[in-house]
C-alpha cells in the first residue's frame, strides 16, 4: 500500500481474498469472521462525495463476500462520516440492501482544515441516532492518531496514540451523554478500550472533582455507564483482560483479533484460552456469544442457522 | 493565572506560600513535601535564554523554601531543556549550589516551529547523562498534551492527553534504550505511569511482533526494564494501584499527590491506606521510603536528620 507517495505497509492476500481468509479461519479454529474496512480507508479527509463513492465500493465488496459465504462472514460497513447526510444514506443502504450488521467508524472524524469532530459532536450524533433506529451495531476503531507527527520513532502512534484515541472516543461518548440520549445504541470499542480501563480512576476523579468541566453533558459518571457498551479482548495481557472483564462485565467483552495484522492476536482466542479460571460458559461468551449480542438479532439469526451455538 | 490573554486557572496561596503549605501538611499528616514547578511554567516554547532566566528564578524560590524548612521540604528544579548547554549549566547550579534533589522535566520538549524532542532525543539524553553524573533524580510530568487542540471538551487533555504523554515519555526512554545507556539514572514518572501500565501488553507485543520498528534502540523489551525506574501512586483506583505494584515492584511506587490541584489526591495517602492487605512495611515504602530511594542519598540524609524513619 502506497500513501502520499511512500510505502505505508506491505499487505498479503489475506487482506482481501475470502478464500485465503477462509483457509486461515480453518487453520485457527475460527468459525465466523466479522469483516470491516481497514481504518486507513475511512478517508474522512477526502471530499464527502469521493468518500461516499469509496464507501459504496468497499461496502459492496464486503457484502458480496458475506452473501457468498453466510456461514463464515458477517460484515460492518464504512461511512462517509464527514457528511452526516451521505453517511446516513449509505448506512440505510448497508442495513436495508446489503445485509450488513452495522458499521465501523473512527475514534474521531478528521476534517481537512477544520477541527475534528469528536464522537459527541452533533454531526456524529445524528448518524449514531440513525444507527440506533436502523439497529446497526457501531464498532469504533482508532485512527488518525493524536501526536503522530511528534512521535516518529518506535511505532508510538500505534502503541501510544491508538490507545489514547480509543479513550478519547469512549470519553466523548460517555461524557457527552450519548448513551443516555440514545439508549438503544449498541457500541463497541477496539483493543479492550485502549487506555480507558487503566486510567478510569483518573477519568472518574476528573468527573467528580471538576464537574464544571467534565460533567456538563452526562448525568451518569463514567463508572456508572460501564456495562452499557462492549469492548474487544485484544489486550495481549492476562491481567489487562481480567481488568476489562471486571470493569465492563462478562457479557460485554468480545473476542478481538485485528486479523490479519501483526499487532493482532496471531492465534485468535489464545489469550482467553490461557486463563485457566475462566469457565466453559464464560469462554463461549468471550469467543462469540457476546459478539452476537453486539451485532444484533439479524446477525445472530444468520449465524445460528449455520452453527450450533449454545443459548 | 492568565495565559495568552485568557484565564488558565484560578490558584490559591497553597501554590506558592510555604506557611500555608506547612499548615496543610500538618492537617493532612504529611511530614515532607517535594516541591516542584507547575508544568505550565516549563516554558520550553520560549527562547532558551528567557527560559534559563525563569528557571533560575523558580529554582531560587524553591531552594529558599527548602533551606528555610529543611525538615519539611525537598526540591526539584526546572531546566531550560530547549538548550542542553543552558540546561546542564542550571542543573549544575541546582545540584552544587541550591541543594536540590534533582529536576522535573516534561514528557517531551516542545520546540517552537520545530519537531518536539522526545526523551530519547540526543539533546535530551545529553542532559539526562549529566543528571546521572550529578546524582540528580529526574521526575517526568506530562505537559503540552498531544491532541489538546482537537479535544476541547470534557477536560480531555487532562484525562486522556496526560496519561498518553506519560506513556510517550516512558516508551521513549525504554524503547530508546536510555536506561541501558545510563544505568545510574534515577527516573520517576507521574500518575502511575499514565496509560503505560494498562497498555503494556500492546507495547510489549509491538516490541516482539515488529522489532524492525520498535526494537531498534533497546536490547531489553519494555517488560524486561520494569523495576529500573519509579512511578508515583496517583491512580485514584485500588485495582490500578495493585497493577502498578505488580508491574513495577513494591520498591518502585512512591506516593504522588499532585497537591494542591483538584486532579490530585485530596487526602494524600488515602488510596494506599484504603488497601487493607498492604502490610505496615509496604505502607512505609509507598508513603515515603521509595521516594527517598528515588531522590537519592543526600535527600535521604537530610530527612533522616529530622524524622524518625524506619530503615
Amino acid at each position: 500500500m502506497i500513501r502520499h507517495g511512500s510505502v505505508f505497509r506491505e499487505i498479503a492476500q489475506n487482506c482481501w481474498d475470502p478464500v485465503t481468509r477462509a483457509e486461515e479461519c480453518q487453520r485457527d479454529g475460527v468459525h465466523v469472521q466479522v469483516l470491516s474496512t481497514i481504518p486507513i480507508l475511512f478517508s474522512y479527509w477526502a471530499s464527502a462525495e469521493h468518500a461516499h463513492d469509496l464507501s459504496r465500493y468497499l461496502n459492496d465488496h464486503i457484502a458480496g463476500i458475506c452473501r457468498a459465504q453466510p456461514a463464515n462472514f458477517l460484515g460492518l460497513g464504512t461511512l462517509p462520516m464527514q457528511s452526516p447526510k451521505l453517511a446516513i444514506k449509505e448506512l440505510e443502504r448497508c442495513m436495508d440492501q446489503l445485509g450488513l450488521a452495522g458499521v465501523q467508524i473512527g475514534s474521531h472524524i478528521e476534517r481537512t482544515g477544520e477541527p475534528d469532530w469528536n464522537l459527541d459532536d452533533p454531526h456524529v450524533v445524528e448518524v449514531l441516532q440513525a444507527c440506533a433506529s436502523l439497529n446497526a451495531a457501531v464498532f469504533v476503531h482508532p485512527w488518525d492518531m493524536m501526536g503522530s507527527s511528534q512521535m516518529p520513532r518506535h511505532w508510538l502512534p500505534w502503541l501510544v496514540g491508538m490507545p489514547a484515541e480509543t479513550a478519547r472516543a469512549m470519553c466523548s461518548i460517555l461524557l457527552g451523554g450519548i448513551l443516555e440520549k440514545i439508549p438503544a445504541l449498541r457500541m463497541a470499542f477496539a483493543h479492550g478500550g485502549g487506555s480507558f480501563p487503566g486510567t478510569i480512576g483518573r477519568i472518574e476523579h476528573g468527573y467528580n472533582c471538576r464537574p464544571d468541566l467534565v460533567a456538563t453533558n452526562a448525568t451518569k459518571s463514567p463508572r456508572e455507564t460501564l456495562g452499557s457498551f462492549w469492548v474487544d479482548s485484544l489486550v495481549h495481557d492476562q491481567d489487562a483482560l481480567k481488568t476489562i472483564m471486571r470493569l465492563f462485565g462478562e457479557n460485554k467483552v468480545a473476542l478481538g483479533t485485528d486479523y490479519p495484522f501483526p499487532l493482532g492476536e496471531q492465534h485468535p482466542g489464545s489469550l482467553i484460552d490461557s486463563i485457566e479460571e475462566f469457565s466453559p460458559t464464560l469462554r463461549e461468551k468471550l469467543r462469540g456469544l457476546n459478539s452476537l449480542d453486539f451485532l444484533g438479532p439479524s446477525a445472530t439469526k444468520q449465524i445460528r442457522q449455520h452453527h450450533q451455538v449454545s443459548p
